[in-house]
């Protein structure tokens, strides 16, 4: 049996907690399946007495954890936020200890120094639960599908606005109802900005574009819209048309150098496969050139699920610490560069708050055409006090062509407002 | 750049051409991800002269496998059936050289022996193409899942079955017809014995349950039922009570040192996300402590999607090569033992063909409540010539009680038959 591997723990919030429960009350089968005992050193909190969802022992706890990162053979960093996470993650590297994560924004932004660093001392850096809680996606794309070439991956990735956006469905709840009804729930925190505007969701898609495109994407390269002006009206006349809203992180190749990567809420068929994955769950479907479509599902956030993802990583690095050889790197001999939403091509489904005057469709038809985009359904509501909404979904056109056309719609006199406009994934190009 | 990577391809079938295909078209990329030249350098046939789905260079193919394998670093085995594959894997892992295999019947029956093989030579076994074509589910249950428990695996894990089900719920097809069908588009073979009898899928059920579970289980663990006595009313049962029939394979904890696993046909509720796996797709849904339900879906078979799988293995792999250190080898710590099915607890949907008699319906519920089976739903057909079709769905049974239960009832004078007996899962238990 190989020596003892000494866990420092930082963070013992919601995840935290889940995993220092697993580092004890599963020690024995830890052990067994790493080949070596485990132990549980210490948990680095900012305050030793508070109170915690599950209590380990309470001599472990410590303010100070650079001491305890140093007395470990493995760190996992469970705390969130840029600082001081980073500083102590390089620190754990750099003295070429492993490291498990969970912290996305960390990596959708310094993900590039934290993995050279870890390449440099021969360190192994995971982070399966910074992206879709439980579900293993990372771990896919960088092994199972390692001989493949991924060319698009869409995803549900963050659990709070898939609640919001399927109570939204399946109630007719306002955004506004439904995010208070999430808040109550638990499902959204009570300042939920980072969830409902995309940020969140837009870290995640610049972590898996990284691993599915063999490149190196931050956060900054991710265009992101959240769905606060997602209207119970949108929502309806989505399910009219036979579609479902849904936030999708969208990671997409584009031609040989390029990938575009975007957060957006998103038509998509009824008949797709996201289209069935309700309330906080969260999935992630890729699109392969000979793997053809597959679809990863599960609980994307949570304690133990959490926990999960976070355990599955220490386990597998454990395992290569105890049989020696180092961490396999990060492949991104692609770098592929981020292109901007200019030549994104996609159907769109646009609304249109008009005037009822005679003409005012011809010149709207009129005007996308002379963009080069074509329309593929239309409906216009009955008249009230003289305004009409009308809702159309457009065949494919580049993003750079649509908005154009709806500057120009949206100065029209008869124009009250453009008032939706919302792409549409179709299940293949 | 390290040294090159001399690659034997054993078979040239549709899977092995498209290895093959992807080996030669995305060299380049592949020795990118791996960081060393890789070269495929001989694809074993017995005849050299076929015709195939992709042709390699007419030099690389040879009848001399064995040679061949001599001269490689890792050997990729596609040609299926247990001899000589067998002599021919061994041959390799005894001489240290890595092995990918595809090859789900000798991993069954076999994979003990193979994979003490690998240990004892330091060489790496990977089979992530022997289940679920390219859907990645070996490599999470061993790696992503290696610090939870596994408590249950549900899979649709044969595509010729699934489609033949999906036909009958679809259309209402008789199973000779949805057959006949399946065979037409080529989803079944001439001989579909091996799919619709169940024994696929079982393979399949026992190498997933080996990893799930961390123990050594073989095809003779598992309990295995076809679908050919399923009839287009039992479809239409079903469907009339919220459910969907398909042919699951079934890895369930059962205590604390026993595992069942079975192969069966099964009533889902239609919310299920099993229940929505279509045509040939296939899908498994892994219940696990921490992570809960996951969901794993897409092509379960196929050249192209099952080759993805032999790609993945074989980069992950060659990269270990690369660095250096040994592969990580399986665990088996648990040793579960197959339980068989006596204790098994499920819901059950039975058909009884009665005589319309009084007292018939009265006299049958009485045996089942003497074996302690309450009954949940009941629904009699009217009478056609003296003779009526009962269908119910019990609430929970042991199968033994089951089973006597349902004999008692078939010797009852006034049953002409028990025409049908089919396990009910519900979404938890």
């Amino acid at each position: 049996m190989a020596e003892k591997i000494k866990v420092a723990l930082l963070g013992a919030g919601n995840v935290g907690s889940q995993a220092a429960r697993i580092l004890v009350e599963d020690n024995a089968v830890l052990e067994k399946r790493i080949g070596a005992p485990v132990e549980l050193i210490g948990i680095a909190v900012r305050d030793t007495n508070a109170s915690r969802h599950w209590n380990a022992d309470p001599s472990l706890y410590t303010t100070d954890a650079d001491a305890l990162i140093d007395a470990a053979d493995v760190v996992i960093e469970l705390t969130g936020g840029i600082e001081p996470a980073r500083t102590r993650i390089l620190r754990a590297l750099k003295a070429g200890k492993s490291v498990v994560s969970g912290n996305k924004a960390l990596l959708a932004k310094h993900g590039v120094e934290l993995q050279a660093a870890a390449d440099e001392s021969g360190a192994q850096l995971s982070y399966e639960a910074a992206v879709a809680g439980a579900i293993p996606i990372l771990r896919p794309l960088r092994d199972s599908l390692a001989g493949d070439r991924v060319t698009r991956v869409l995803g549900i990735m963050n659990g709070t606005t898939n609640y919001i956006l399927d109570q939204m469905d399946t109630t007719g709840a306002s955004f506004s109802d439904a995010l208070a009804e999430a808040q109550k729930l638990g499902y959204a925190e009570a300042d939920p900005t980072a969830d409902v505007e995309g940020h969140d969701a837009a870290s995640k898609a610049a972590i898996v574009a990284s691993l599915a495109f063999h490149s190196t994407f931050t956060i900054d390269d991710v265009h992101t819209e959240g769905i606060t002006s997602i209207t119970a009206d949108d929502v309806a006349a989505a399910d009219a048309d036979g579609y479902v809203i849904k936030l999708l992180a969208i990671c997409e190749r584009e031609g040989e150098n390029g990938a575009n990567i975007r957060v957006n809420p998103t038509l998509i068929p009824r008949q797709h496969p996201l289209a069935g994955v309700h309330g906080a769950f969260n999935a992630v479907f890729v699109e392969a050139e000979n793997a053809g479509e597959l679809m990863f599902y599960g609980p994307g956030a949570g304690g133990a699920p959490t926990a999960s993802a976070v355990l599955g990583d220490f386990v597998s690095l454990a395992r290569r610490l105890v049989l020696g050889g180092p961490g396999v790197p990060e492949t991104s001999h692609a770098q592929l560069h981020a292109t901007g939403l200019d030549n994104v091509v996609s159907r769109y489904s646009v609304g249109v708050l008009v005037e009822d005057r005679l003409g005012v469709l011809a010149n709207i038809t009129r005007i996308l055409t002379e963009h080069g985009i074509s329309v593929d359904s239309l409906r216009q509501s009955a008249p009230k006090e003289g305004v009409a909404q009308i809702r159309m979904v457009t065949h494919s056109a580049k993003d750079a062509d649509l908005r154009r056309a709806i500057a120009v719609i949206d100065a029209l006199d008869t124009v009250r407002e453009v008032n939706s406009v919302i792409r549409v994934e179709s299940e293949k190009h």
